[in-house]
């Protein structure tokens, strides 16, 4: 099998398509796109154990979202509107359970500061529920957890998010985390979100245990950005954009390939991300929150 | 009784001399003196109810470590001498026990920074001890944990400790925080260790949850340097070194003094004490350990 | 005399009227307040000589704007209008000639940062409005300098921003610094700008070289927010303001009284107020221009 | 002919010889090898104008020392040895003469940071060789620069170095830079000096104006190390690696290979890679010194 390092789900479909050809049909996957404030929209249903092991990925909804040149008018507000509105979605409750928002990485490694970063721009509000209730009593209950990486804290960040919801009892858990895709192309310009949690075995290597359902006995909807590739992958990618056939990455590993790269403006790149998905978070979260309501309550 | 705000615990002994008069017998607290590695070191033991209620704090003992101007020779190696030879004094046991450092504080509040800077000098060897048991099997397992503060996660950093106290099962735990003291001239160059925990009610007002022996069912050492101090005590505090005689500082709270300051260089002064305090906890906790192996662990 | 340290005008006055009796008349200066946007607005001209050696501050025009309350509605926009306006009058130029804006002070000190953070918020156009004519055409060409501190370069600042303006040549300069004031409660609460450029003399203490119209040779427009009091002055202000007389601050300095302190908030205060200057500075300069503008050419 | 994105003097060699075949003669150039401290080194001089057209790079000395494993022991030592032994031959003055330290680049794109970064490890010493003669007579006077980049200050950095040189009249200036490189493993493992300055023309085609003894009047060293690559190089590189022939980058361009990529753990690479350029100049300019003594200095 052909193994380009990807977290993405319409990528793992991707690439199942060119192992066994287009005509095959994949069995127990689902997809479709649609338009959303003028985003595309992509839509994985993986729907049993043959569409798992087709993909390499837990059953569930995968959702990814293409996002504008950050130069095109109303750029942040379509995003924040199309990510918050899928977000509705998959929680979709009566809209006043607690959630603890995760933010996964590591704070001093710029590509993988997305989750850190993220928690800056999300509305806590869970103390403020309990001893404000006057004024934030119609409040979504939200903490927020990061959770660091075991190399800084000598805990994985699944047993520290474990353990706190262990305390807080939250309904859900959203958790953002930094991705790997297979095509520099997407780095930092598309958002997945998927309800199944995080699972490792696929993506950056760095195997963490699991962060889901069945770990935390509560809804996980992960959100992931791919801020990274692996060299071998993406030289492979652009081999086959610039119809030099489809090579296995593996070939390039053992001269440089397993080198993992970023852009170069990343520290930018991740700011603005960041904002996006604190933002979208909130306006999902919270009834009836405009983006300047969301910016107020923050500044 | 005269309000001056401390959360030391010899400046809390001298309070309580000022207002009743130097001759008085101070029941239940016992208080001496030595010299560390050329520092001053004071020790006050709270030894019984008397003694809590007369200093306000919990029974147990409190070692205050005078740091010596930095341009001195060898003051950063004095003062980890000094500190990590009380810290492992307290801590007594075989060695080998696992231990939770938590750094309390807003990390984005610069005289509040001392916690969430420290872990980042502290070594981390729980994961290590357990995964490479040919190198590291002879270190002490220690993890961290930037317990955060309300307003940025919504959950008190007692409560989060509490949490992780529970999953990870330290034998004991060692917190920082930054303190409130009554004199601007110990503002960053005291370091208090006590074997009591942080128990809210003195200090800085913003009351948290107890983070102790009776909350954590394990010791734990509080390691605490003032960092802030509020304007009406200073201004108490100057009157009364100038000979103004001894005034109270409510006196002053209507008109300002409620305000908190910080020294003009405090970020400097914060990332000093934060490596002294750092390197004090490895050289404290892991055996046979040199500031040299400190330095090529953490580099 | 009195020695209170204070590097704003209004205070240099109302020092001098405590010191020789609110009946005597100050000659060479004038002094008025007005409101602008809700704000108070007190402007003190020193007009010659006598006012020069009373105040110990050159001749010129010194506006002090105090701040709203920052939870305040609309208390940001009003600050950016106020100081906006006034900017506007000592500029008076056709509106598009050259501006240099220099930060002063030292970036890795916090209440020391103000400039510096201020041209993060500067809309830099010099080299568009030069390069890309067909869209930046109608803009006013403008450069920043980050002067840095002597202890970091080596250079003294005003030998730098002299540098500078040899070579760009521009019709005024307008330079950010961090003050002292004689009164915590004017700490961040208050913006001063002058058309004296900066002179040392009063003020932190440590005596820079002079940036103005003298040494320069164009317009200097100097904006500085008081962000530290040293601890003797500010015991002298909490005395007085509790009714406790008018001590001489010098009484202080013996005992401590001369270290510089800051507000524990300080970081986030900075903040604050950096964004303030650069959007009140962009508004001033360029014409048209309303605040959503600022934050689309800004991200 | 080839298109590969480089600034580094061994690479346009052996581009030039890859384009040629390894039996023609590279007229105009000479190069040799040697180690250092265990450190290879390789030299390359171009001598005349054949050698400047082959190589496109302007004559003089380039050197470029390969760095050890940051995990090897005294991986730190031997590259500050072998880095400043390279410097003092290049400098050869008397050893009291004046130096300008300048760091180019953008200090908020990770990548970018290397010079600014750098100069935080620089012994700054002109003012107190100035001023407190009887402690630092001896020291050699250096300043430093931060020369920011267009975008962000309005200003080339080239004009800001000419700016400020004409001020302070340095006997030679130093410029450090992040670079661009053919191949990925490089990136951030190599440290190129060269003693022609910096003239636009090759590297990451952002052309600023040149810093050159032509330009400044005095001599002008220049260190630089590749941080990024652009991914349509780096393929081309990997490609070549792997066997797979010597494609020209430039089929990459139109599908991705132009975008700009960069390791993603750079954050701790620049910082460690500053810290040996500035132990590593230190050590050259002032004599006598330890690694042990400019830490001293430095804290």
């Amino acid at each position: 099998m052909i193994k380009k390092r990807t977290d993405l789900a319409v990528e793992a479909r991707e690439i199942w398509r060119e192992s066994v050809g287009e005509t095959t049909q994949l069995e127990g996957v689902e997809a479709r796109e649609k338009e959303s404030f003028g985003l595309k929209v992509e839509i994985v249903k993986i729907l049993d154990e043959k569409g798992e092991q087709s993909l390499g990925k837990p059953k569930g909804t995968y959702i990814t979202i293409t996002l504008p040149d950050e130069h095109e008018e109303d750029a942040f507000d379509n995003a924040c509107f199309a990510l918050s509105s899928e977000l509705r979605e998959l929680i979709s409750d009566s809209g006043k359970e607690q959630i603890l928002v995760v933010g996964l990485g590591n704070r001093y490694i710029t590509p993988d500061n997305l989750g850190p970063n993220t928690l800056r721009h999300t509305m806590v509000t869970r103390h403020l529920v309990e001893r404000v209730k006057e004024y934030f009593g119609n409040f979504r209950p939200v903490s927020t957890l990061e959770a660091g990486v075991l190399a800084n804290t000598g805990v994985e960040s699944a047993e520290m998010v474990r353990a706190l919801c262990e305390k807080v009892q939250p309904s859900a858990v959203i958790v953002i985390d930094a991705l790997a895709s297979r095509r520099l192309s997407r780095v930092c310009t598309t958002i997945q979100v998927a309800d199944t949690g995080i699972v490792p075995g696929s993506g950056v290597g760095n195997s963490r245990a699991e962060i889901s359902m069945n770990t935390l006995g509560v809804p996980v909807i992960a959100i992931g950005v791919p801020t990274v590739v692996d060299a071998g992958t993406l030289t492979a990618d652009l081999m086959e954009s610039a119809g030099m056939g489809n090579p296995d990455p593996e070939k390039f590993m053992s001269v440089g390939g397993n080198l993992i790269v970023t852009p170069r403006d990343i520290d930018e790149k991740i700011a603005e991300l960041a904002k996006i998905i604190g933002y979208s978070i909130n306006l999902a979260l919270q009834e009836n929150m405009t983006i300047q309501d969301v910016t107020a309550f923050l500044s």
